[in-house]
């Protein structure tokens, strides 16, 4: 087991009809609040109500800046720090998934700063400060709601980038399952994707040792496909959705990363170069390129992939590489399963533009740590996507 | 599942050489602290050198409370509380278990009230402030390095009882797993006693539908298994220790009890009494009372005592109630293996001395949720003790 710090100090409200309580928490900093959100479903199933409601009870000002959409831009972020700066606001209230948020924490740290946040992304600042956030989730998936991180497109530089600060914890963040019943089963789909694929970065980034967090791992996994196939059936089973909003946030609150060596992330490094250039759902396009990486690097550490056959899939089988063959195949048949593509054709990405995808992802070749990639295996890997 | 609040300020410093960061921990609020620690063995094994020239390194004073038991007193809190006032100290520094931890804690709560502390055990009193606290763990069992709670014995009145604030989190909990490898034997067994112990309380509570919960459950318990099986035969084996000291911080740092009903608690209800009369060590007394209080129990929820019985001990017996048995048994021969008394005899208990132990229990019945225990109850749990 590796050496680790773990700090993480956001609030976590879970539960049906806890939205109303926000008015509550927020009154703790903030007076005057930007009110982040999507491209307008908190309007039909009610949360927009919901939440204004109970910050005009505590006497919360807002101003609003919708129309965030997935895969969020630097542009409307932008937009977001100049409307905050412009209305002096103290606080943000992101209503939505990890998409709304992200853009939240990047206005949040891009508030206090006078030269471009888009720096934060590339290595040339580190925020040190930002304004209080609080979130309402609308849509499991990221883990954004109890982490410091955000992930960003750069829509003129065809970068899509993360960046991770102590100061970018939400300060509460308000679950609520019941209100994700609503959403079509792709997104919930998508959200699984997302979720398992935080935990494979973790999982299999090579570190020895690490037992306990090896059991929460595949606890989550294990709980994300038995509560996602229950959705399917019926997308308003309380129970499934409340055990996968809160795998989603425990998948990447920082606890199932302690004592690793930092995660693998290379799926994630593709991914982002597939959503930077074409309109596809993160967590489709992670269900596309996980299974491949998979195939790709599965000989560098097999008793692991054999591991996970077994215990996520119940695979009994003592050759290792053939159980660790078999658990990738099977992972690959239930993402099928539940709706998600599999491939760059089920994505309509025509297989000439793999060079494209490759050049996308040298911007931040070499990554990985299970096994480090450069362009050429990145290649291999989008041609396992085929 | 059930609705939760979900908040652990608490930030963990994690690895061998890691003690030698207190200081600086302890700059950022104190600057003249109350030293708690317990029977000397820190002076011998070095903690007590790293602590202290950290301390000085950071120019921090400290006065020292020293010879905190297990089983902590009330009146050792008092004498610290006065201590603390006298010296006008603004921090704690603890240094050692859950006895120096919830000694400190209790002070630091105290040193505010101008009563008696002991209110807050008895419900008359909830504190609301308390002095910062700095915990370096020397050995793991109860969780108390990244909760709210405390446990004291009140000598006079022979309780043993608990109380919890938000504002008892230790800010800084500081986990070198090396410094435990000269730990007897049977101190890693009653903490790997303890630890299972937190898990059962809040697993075995009758809440349905928390699959991840039970599946982070199982995985404590499996891993504070294995990782003591390696330790006894290695006492210094790192990373079996890392994985048994996270897994006991992880047990009840609140995470594993999201979305339960509170946990049942009875075990360690009965355990109190016992410790509270004789100078037993509490994971001694956990490994008699569980298995007697699973004995008594199982029927109110065999379908959970089952999957136990399977996920912990893979027990495939498609008989619910003959593998509840089996896995009880699976539990209480574990726990003889490892050096664990499994009887009041083993205790050095009379069996005579039931009625008084059951008197002492009866200040605090009814208690537990699977099933609610009168005095009747708890005697013929005890006499399951046998």
């Amino acid at each position: 087991m590796k050496d680790f710090v773990f700090h993480n100090p956001t609030k976590i409200v879970f539960g049906k009809g806890k939205i109303s309580q926000i008015g509550e928490e927020v009154k703790s900093t903030s007076k005057r609040v930007l009110l982040v959100y999507g491209k307008g479903s908190i309007k039909r199933n009610g949360v927009y109500d919901q939440v204004t409601k109970s910050l005009k009870a505590q006497n919360i000002e807002f101003v609003e800046l919708s129309g965030i959409k997935p895969n969020p831009v630097l542009s409307k972020v932008n937009e977001g720090i100049n409307l905050a700066k412009e209305a002096h606001v103290d606080g943000i209230v992101a209503v939505g998934g990890g998409s709304v948020i992200d853009t939240s924490k990047t206005i949040a740290a891009g508030f206090y700063r006078d030269g471009d946040i888009w720096d934060a992304f590339i290595g040339k600042y580190k925020a040190k400060k930002s304004l209080p956030i609080y979130v309402v989730l609308t849509i499991s998936a990221t883990g954004s709601e109890m982490n410091g991180g955000a992930v960003i497109t750069n829509e003129e530089t065809k970068q899509k980038f993360s960046f991770w600060t102590e100061k970018s914890y939400p300060r509460v963040s308000i679950l609520d399952p019941s209100v994700q019943g609503s959403l079509p089963p792709i997104q919930t789909a998508n959200g699984a994707s997302d979720i398992i694929s935080h935990v494979f970065e973790l999982y299999f980034d090579g570190t020895k040792n690490v037992q306990i967090m090896d059991e929460i791992s595949e606890g989550i996994v294990r709980t994300v496909i038995d509560c996602t196939n229950a959705l399917m059936k019926d997308p308003n089973d309380y129970d499934a959705r409340a055990n996968f909003v809160w795998s989603a946030t425990l998948a990447l609150n920082g606890i199932n990363g302690t004592g690793r060596s930092g995660g693998d992330w290379s799926s994630h490094a593709i991914e982002h170069s597939l959503s930077a250039l074409y309109d596809v759902a993160h967590g489709s396009g992670l269900a596309v390129i996980v299974p491949a990486w998979m195939r790709y690097v599965y000989r560098v550490d097999v008793e692991k992939f054999a591991r996970f056959a077994n215990t996520v899939f119940g695979i009994d089988e003592t050759d290792q590489e053939k159980a660790a063959i078999v658990g990738i195949e099977r992972l690959k048949s239930w993402y099928k399963s539940i709706g998600l593509p599999v491939s760059l054709s089920d994505l309509n990405i025509p297989s000439k533009d793999i060079d494209k995808i490759v050049e996308n992802a040298a911007m931040r070749t070499p990554f990985g740590r299970l096994k480090k990639l450069q362009p050429s295996d990145v290649k291999e890997i989008l041609k396992l996507c085929l």
